[in-house]
């Protein structure tokens, strides 16, 4: 009933590979249990791409059939190739979605979208989490109730260095007295990001139901509407202007800076 | 009265050397003709610096003291090194204030704090703006009535690709039918951003006593309240936490991406 | 394929029957122009209410039945019934749409939504406005081009006193020199609104497809995802509270005010 | 050095006669002790109204002499004049600062002037909280730390009804597993607005210095930098018109409905 979305779910997939503990719990990868429990929603199509793929999977051609993108990643984000972090910030501004998940927070297309050092406070030591749901009427928490718990996570806490976001879907309780924004919505260009704090790579974050359907709702918000790139058009006036009597000369062309 | 407040005027400074027009109205640059204005204020020291200075004239030296910074470019903003960005952006994350004026919509800097790619629609025939003032009561707003008048301009359209501004302070009504949201504040990290539309390197827009007095409030808002770098602390729980009966072992440490 | 909305279409619906102008254009009153015009979209069932209906047209019955409900009023702001103002605005905060039209910008329920006294200027003398369409890929501009053009309107111009926008999606050129936030979302509870300029009662712009079809797309926009009431309970700790060693005795109950 | 500001301490002012621990901790009441707070910065003249003073305290000549008003009200919402409730809205709109207190949250200006219902979760068991500072560079943080811890409080919970705030201040922690925006900024017309959720009346919190500090700073930040009336004037074109070959008539005025 829903339309038809494609999602390339991205990872850096390098834990899971060298950490036994990770590759116990996600053998083919995060972005695998990922792509399984979007898919269960039955108008969600996904692809896996991983930083070790050729052009890390984002390729031209990915990323003009993908209408969002999700992205996971944690100790090599400067290892990801600023040309293509370009080319993904390019068309998340013409309109693609992008799912951010938690360590997700320092990556480079995370940080070149919204402007900030995207810092926070963190600590690894397995406590609970309580993940408030402020928009009980956003399509993003459909299906949730007054809270997410998860036994186990990674706490994220204030101050997190981002720009006031749209809304703030979740704020997450910690057990040792911390808060945090886990869930906002930004928009840049004529696309949708959705920032999701939980997802930790030790604990079993992804096979967590309640995350699938707040990733699986994200995705299906985040589709565009339209793909439009703007340009910077020099344009003919549209009413009829009063005579000039002074001429002003005309200086050099402006030169688009890149990305 | 006020506090003394450093501000630093970037230029490009091109357009000055290689155009006659331009010459003529502004010999020694146009950041001289803004530096002189907004020192008539009384608490304001400028400071001038310019593209082909070593360095940009943007030194880590220059920059620590500087607590305004303004820029104007626009036909070689590829010409400015990327370091260098990085290393006014870093500080504006700190707290420095930025007003980005005119063309300076395509800078480096505008483009890396707000992460969208900030093209509008223009055309260069001299017409008529009027810029509505939408907050009478913002400090930006002081000393200025119910618009602006400026006989001759350069158009700027909409659809300007900004992120959502914190607040739209003026919109201009253009002679040949578009319309822009030409001042908008905008916060990343600690620090305050200003953009302002009028400015064109051809027409005498900085001798215009009313576009300095809206430049020079501006200044005096941007000053940085506080200068604080927010870093990514490991932190202690404030809470005595629950026995944990399961051990997840640890993952890698996170590698921060640079800015 | 769309889902079906049940859209309110609530009209003054005075001057129709004392200005021969009006009476002229819209014979049935506006609010029977718009609702015919959103019905040809398919999934729109349109109901017609007015201020001299019993209870205004909008009993409760109505009200729990309306998806969206649209309202243009002008002469007679002041004869809306206080109780039913209040009603239409805790529906709209438990999920209910609303669209505001032109001069229902003075309407009780939009100023109770928005807190603000929603002044503007105005001038009536059938100039020529042009709405900028600034979020070509927002759902309320689909099948709408750069702009949408009107050769007869009253005018509105900033400062138009209301709080920051979610969006503003159109901001307007007038011919005689201003301009104006002609279109802006807000949310308030669970609720969204769209405020909507064009529409005045001489014109006939309730005939223009372009903005009925800005209508359609707004009622579709505006549909609840959920309807919830927002409560203020009283609940019990989800956590082990520590040992408490003062008593600090209770105070009074909190006595609800009245919306 | 800071220029002097007129604040009236606005306290419903019941509790502390009729409830003993509550007259043992605020014998004069809570507004003498907030304001006692107040003036030892130096720049703050303090004057005290009350719910049963003659018009609450709040003459037009009271609300005219104030520039930032400090609003406590738990157990007689309801019996604030609707009419005073009217003239103070009247005032923020045109400038001047409201702060508004705890269970001010239900307070009529409160919800009059953002529009919503502002219900939230509470709980009355002397649980700790600790207040995380967002914005360490607000004005209204100066002075204060990563956090304020209250060993003693009253608990409010997300979801708390209020449209998107300027700026999320401070978010609270909870002892008992619950998370609230307990500091956050709004503006309405003219006037800033700041909702500070710490002030239960049967706990000291107004005998704490970091409270009474956080109030002090917000006073400062609300005062406002000018007062200004907005009203609905018909204006003159600024351009001349194209001649206009219909007569479209003229329809009745616009009747402002009142606030």
């Amino acid at each position: 009933m829903s339309k038809t979305i494609n999602v390339t779910v991205w990872n850096e997939f390098r834990h899971e590979k060298s950490n036994d503990a990770v590759k116990a719990l996600y053998p083919d990868g995060m972005h695998a249990v990922i792509a399984a429990g979007l898919e269960k929603s039955g108008n969600i199509n996904c692809r896996l791409a991983a930083l070790d793929d050729p052009e890390h999977g984002l390729t031209q051609e990915v990323i003009d059939s993908t209408d969002v993108m999700i992205w996971w990643g944690h100790c090599a984000h400067a290892e990801v190739d600023d040309e293509i972090v370009k080319r993904v910030q390019k068309r998340v501004l013409e309109g693609m979605g992008l799912i951010v998940l938690h360590s997700g927070h320092f990556a480079k297309i995370f940080k070149a979208l919204l402007g900030t050092n995207c810092s926070l406070k963190w600590r690894e030591v397995a406590e609970k989490e309580r993940l408030w749901n402020l928009e009980p009427s956003h399509p993003i928490t459909q299906g949730i109730g007054d809270y997410i718990e998860l036994p186990n996570t990674e706490m994220y806490g204030e101050r997190f260095d981002i720009p006031t976001p749209d809304k703030v879907i979740f704020i997450s309780w910690f057990e040792g007295g911390e808060v945090f924004r886990s869930g906002c919505t930004f928009t840049r260009g004529h696309g949708k990001i959705f920032y999701f704090r939980p997802g930790h790579e030790t604990y079993p974050i992804f096979h967590n139901p309640e995350i699938i359907k707040v990733i699986t709702n994200a995705a299906n918000w985040a589709a565009p509407t339209i793909i439009k790139e703007d340009i910077c058009p020099n344009t003919q006036p549209l009413e009829t202007l009063s005579e000039k009597n002074v001429d002003f000369g005309k200086a050099g062309v402006v030169q688009a800076s890149e990305l």
